[in-house]
């Protein structure tokens, strides 16, 4: 293997330029030409395609978002496009492709392996922690801990005027965010998909709560069973009786998403990123390179599509524990 | 005088603890006897009243909220709540006050004073930066540093997505904010309540950056006459053809209130306090003790309520050169 | 077991307060009396002990420091002062203690144990990560993090006046923070105790960078077997001919010890500190309880104070292809 | 005037790079073509020039450092140096110069202007608020922000362990930073140019402190009349009876210069940029644009240089006060 390309697709992530930055460097220590595609998978199909140098990534793994832009395609869902994409890469002579991404990424990737042989390896760029085969994505560490510092900001106001907050974080189908930010922010409640909370178990929990505490806040992921944050506080509302208008919400939203990335984040980078390139060159393809009990590890794409990671029940029980 | 209290009142903002503090050690220093009163004037009417020592208010200065805790009251806005309010502080045998808070605050003392002959001093305790008598109010500089971080975070996956933000930073009645995070986070474009802007232009405006740029913010104030940026942003998309989807909103919230005060608003929030409790010792009454052009000024409460402080022009100039 | 107590001892470290909370809150929800004893082990021997109820510990889950202080015992070293040590805990019929620090922390625990049967459970805290027994100690995570905002910053002004910066950082007998600060920050050349580096090898890699680099960071362990920065810097200078005049020195020093912690130690602590009481209650004494792969592990103190964590040698490769 | 050039010079500062993108984009707004000039007056002499667009300056306004480098020339002292600067400038046809940088820079500024008539603004790039027609300097509210947050972690540690810390900042010949550090820092103590401490009278004040108090910080700029951090504190312990082991030393060094800038400085170094693009336009030649009071006001480089800019009084009182 003599040319691979890089590229970034689905939502970004810190910490991903850590790991262009390391598959880059690696691929060139390896004695390999680095191309970086921009606009994810719809940069493949127009040849939006470039070769980088080690000084291509000086002074990026401290930032956050990604120097080769991200992009849903809705044309690499097609035959047509994945032909076309097919055809750039053997323009240009590149031989194996380190995608940096979550579960969609990983979909396409697999598709285009098996239809063009294309080795792949795939490197878990997201907040959101819901890929099975790492401990950790990529991005999920600075994503907890700026929830986190919202969430002390958020404190500090709830406890000033003795509210009930309901603070939203990120994660469609994980709770992963939630609870670490519940546990690190000291939540009198968590709310995530994994497990089932009625509302009035919330409201019962809230007002007994209001006899040792002046202040509550209740994390809730984004993709709780129950709704949003703001969904559930009105929910709660109908059940509460005395204190609604103590209740207050807040969607933390994109911030969770950017900032500079953390010291776990931008190591994690740097190890996926040198894993998959590694992963190429000793013909580990059509898998993701993470890292698990700190040893890097390559997972089938099969399985990081279609397993689950569930989450460790006993953070679950740390959090209640915790909040009395 | 023997006796003095303070309170803080309205929404908290940084540096309320470091002003608290302030007009602790500053009575004591001038060998007053120092009462704190627990949840604005709700606390005076109900007597929530204590003496406070020096080391009351240790390890305070660097956080964010306010020990006294605040709430609005509208007990305090009969005539009845006022009586009580005076019988508890002639009980105490409090002799004078120091207010922190806004106009709500300063209205509610301005009142007091009149029926009672109470001496308040005021401190400018908001985020907002909407009083005259002030260069900056206790808070704002964290306020605008904290939405500054947020949106220097947003930027980064506005960047990586090519898309256009609409960032809603508080101010209900004035672009103070706005503007300064506009600036600091070179944002495209700001909406403040002080100038009017037609979606027409927004979305001309938009529509001619995207020939230069790849991605935009839009840094709205809450109370922009065109509502808050969700409201903004819907409008836009009916008049704006193309990249309506590239479009997402994000309201910073509550976190703008809370956090570690910055370098600016411990020293505001000491200065005004120390300027606070030596105005009530000098006979300065009804006022509010403010810091313009590096000095203490002492404002009457009427000028504070009634006087609105404009917008620095040159800013609006600045952000809008600094944008091309 | 009905009654228990917790102390700090050793340096100070950022999720030490966590872990008091969680020891605490933890006990409470297992209808045990907890304790507080202040100062360490002097504190034992003092009876500078008192209980703590669930709001003692309330809004100290995000601050550094210890709110039960730390300190070094020389009296707890003799056979007299744990022979006080030991009535006093009779004295207030105290059945098992939490020691949360490093080995001097435990090494005592065991002597007492050893000599007086009292059970005791240690929590790893300390930002050193030299604990065997554990994947990471609490603090750790927040002291690369602080450590890693500052070499970004020192990068700044490396980068802007073309220098060669050596910054020191903390880890008297391991290199943790340093490898994980060097791959984060993106530093040229890293200094280890686990490893030897001669001055000749610095003073070639930085002649030979000068050709591809115009700035550099050596990130130096305090114990590093060529001495700390200061000393490097000086004896590289003697070697190296041209450039004396770009070098810098930078040692962080203590505010590696403090500052809120991370969500990874505010987690850290937390499980330890939970785990360590049910340890107490479930027979697990004279060792300590640590997390590795995700799930708790009592590992004797025997153990942790003699066996030696080895660094991971892929960070080594790691640091040295992406410095390129 | 139909080019101009734009340099740094002297020590990086935070916000200078908001100060370049302000020069460019205002030059372009006015139809300059706008130069960026390399390593300062070196970078003059050498011809080390180059024309900047809108985007050479985008995604640049929060980062630390300078984009266009920094350095000290000694060959710019000399006439024949100035020579060659003048000749290079004439031969890339720039009729105005902005200069970002401190007392050093504005000399150089003052005697080319001398010299060969050539235009130069300034603008007050340097962390040390030492230079006199400017409230502000750029880089100082973001150097005191980043000392702050370094005092507030080493008082979780002084208080964790009860000590005294000698904390020293920059400021070589004036204790702006040290005194807005000392007061947002509560610091029990600071030491400053402007002001004689003896040793006695700190070893006095810290032996009565002890009665009230377990930990102290004293602040200490890097010029004080008594020494560094290290010195004095070697001093006071001879003096000092009995807590000695108690005294620790941190110096904060380079982390003060460098980092993303705050709000303040990034709207500090906007202002001013644009005022001196503004200044060259309008014949204001061989002075600084500096923000007094809000306003913009030019102040001539013989006054920026010759006269001294005093520490607010209040300050070292409102100090003194609140560290009762």
């Amino acid at each position: 293997m003599k040319k691979i390309a890089v590229y970034t697709s689905g939502g970004d992530s810190p910490g991903m330029n850590a790991c262009i930055r390391a598959v880059v460097r690696t691929g060139i220590y390896y004695n390999l030409e680095v191309y970086g595609i921009k606009y994810g998978y719809d940069g493949i199909i127009n040849g939006n395609i470039k070769k980088m140098q080690s000084h291509s990534v000086s002074n990026i793994l401290q930032r956050g978002g990604t120097i080769l832009k991200s992009a849903r395609s809705n044309e690499f869902r097609t035959k047509e496009g994945r032909q076309k994409a097919y055809e750039q890469l053997t323009k240009h002579g590149i031989e194996g492709l380190v995608a940096i991404g979550g579960d969609g990424t990983f979909t396409g990737a697999k598709v285009f392996y098996e239809e063009y042989g294309i080795p792949v390896v795939g490197c878990p760029g997201t907040i959101d922690n819901d890929i099975y085969g790492t401990d950790y994505t990529i991005g999920f560490d600075t994503a907890v801990n700026t929830a986190l510092e919202a969430i002390d900001k958020i404190r500090d106001t709830a406890a000033a005027h003795d509210r009930v907050f309901f603070v939203e974080v990120m994660g469609r189908d994980s709770g992963y965010i939630a609870i670490e930010c519940a546990i690190g922010g000291g939540a009198e409640m968590v709310m995530v998909p994994e497990t089932t909370t009625t509302i009035s178990e919330v409201s019962d929990y809230l007002k007994n709560l209001r006899k040792t505490k002046t202040s509550s806040i209740v994390v809730v992921a984004e993709g709780d069973e129950e709704g949003g944050a703001n969904t559930i506080m009105e929910k709660v509302k109908t059940e509460f009786i005395g204190d609604e208008k103590k209740f207050k919400v807040t969607t933390l939203g994109h911030i969770q998403r950017g900032g500079s990335p953390t010291a776990k984040d931008r190591l994690l980078g740097s190890r996926s990123g040198l894993a998959a390139v590694e992963g190429l060159l000793n013909g580990q393809y059509n898998c993701m390179a993470g890292i698990i009990n700190d040893q890097v590890v390559y997972t089938p794409f099969d399985d990081c599509i279609n397993k689950s990671k569930p989450l460790n029940k006993d953070y679950l029980k740390l959090q209640e524990i915790l909040s009395i």
